[in-house]
């Protein structure tokens, strides 16, 4: 595979980061990761001003314009062969001398990869997590490079034979899986964790919320404890690489519950993501 | 300079880490910082056990002995000249494919690295930081490759002048600085935030709680809300590499606190620290 580094086009055998980078040292850094579509990313813009939240939520400067990341994403698919996949748009701190206070000004280190696309995933079944997610901490309102709860969310998910983790946060309300927004069909309203429950803005959440009225379901953002879901007609996860992913179970705290789904109502759903 | 990895002594020019390591791309690993004292690690079972406790709440191996680490340390600091100083042991969990999930088995990354000591600091102006510190995270209870939060509540109080943060957590209770444990003395007490708050359990931290007795200050952890700092005498910071650093003042929140401090005794924590 072909990488895009500071501006570059490298081979990925042939490309390294120095031992001095804060986004290795202390997960000093940003990205957003994107959906592929005909060779082309997806939704770009809104990634790129995410991105740029992010970056200047944490004082780290971008040094590319989003027309230039851009076609960088599309030359890299073309190189790759991707005509349908996953982008990822890094940005670290860069190399900085020992101790958290960043250099001024940093020199900012950028890794944008693509990868061809996974198989849509089965419906799956997640693991309740003991891993909590922050509602009060500045990462967890961006995508930072310091990523390890969800990590170990997802970790435990799998040696638990789950495909994906259920993280509460420290308020025992529903936040989110570790790399997906979550959502739910009940009393004709589709319903969600709202932001200030710990949960990244994603792209797609976005999408679906401008689209459910279209499909005849209200909005509902809010504060939920997992007593909600056993109101749920439907369970689905969504980000911007899988589109949406039926959860067909839920299982840990002594409990299981599953969901028939809603087949007909997720692919239009689907369509809009 | 000279650093270890993977076993070997390497240039640091030299040395490099793959675009594909977990640790970057992830902030998935862990590390631990520890003082040199006449060229040897200070306290370095404590310090391995903390960081064995921290690789396995995440399920990343140690790839090495303790007595491997502890000489590899050591012949480190000759190798660079250092006899007084610092030395942080990183484990990365290493390369990995797309997402979350982590390989299994993991193939790790190891990186040693020594740096001479840094001038005793002065006392501290400290700035109370809008950047929360989260009680109920995993990554909050171990030093982890996850650091942005503390770096950011550390780049912020630079920028207000001040160079350390105080960090609260989601109860609002006091928490840590940005890279050290929080200390204060009142009312014939050496009182601290009980782990429970989101605190890194400090080496320096358990050493000065265990000599506090023998110094005739009864020891009192438990959750305090910013008031606590009123009735002071002094206010410190404490962790392996600093040892002991007085805190001058508390900025922010419309508010300023300062403290006279208690020279003698925290000479005497100091030779304890």
């Amino acid at each position: 595979m072909i990488v895009w580094i500071d501006g570059e086009f490298l081979e990925t055998d042939a490309a390294r980061i120095g031992i001095d980078d804060r986004g290795f040292l202390l997960g000093d850094g940003v990205f957003d990761t994107f959906a592929i579509r005909d060779g082309a990313p997806k939704d770009f813009a809104a990634h790129m001003a995410r991105l740029r939240a992010a970056a200047a939520a944490f004082g780290i400067p971008v040094p590319f314009a989003d027309g230039e990341a851009e076609q960088a994403a599309s030359d890299l698919a073309a190189r790759n062969g991707v005509v349908r996949g996953a982008g990822r748009l890094t940005i670290s701190r860069g190399p900085g001398p020992r101790g958290l206070l960043p250099p001024d000004p940093a020199q900012p280190f950028v890794l944008l990869a693509v990868a061809p696309a996974a198989p849509a995933p089965a419906p799956v079944r997640m693991l309740l997590s003991d891993v909590a997610r922050s509602s009060a901490a500045l990462s967890s309102r961006h995508k930072t490079l310091s990523y390890i709860d969800n990590v170990e969310a997802r970790r435990r998910a799998a040696l638990a034979g789950c495909g994906e983790a259920l993280m509460l946060n420290e308020r025992g309300e529903i936040a989110c899986a570790s790399a997906a927004n979550i959502f739910w069909i009940a009393d004709g309203a589709l319903r969600t964790p709202s932001l200030d429950c710990g949960v990244l803005a994603g792209i797609t959440r976005a999408n679906l919320l401008r689209a459910a009225p279209d499909l005849g379901l209200a909005v509902e953002e809010g504060r939920y404890g997992l007593a909600a879901l056993d109101a749920a007609r439907a369970v689905f996860l969504a980000n911007s690489v899988l589109g949406i992913a039926p959860v067909a179970a839920l299982t840990g705290g002594g409990r299981e519950r599953a969901w028939e789904g809603d087949a007909e109502m997720l692919a239009a759903l689907s369509a809009r993501a």
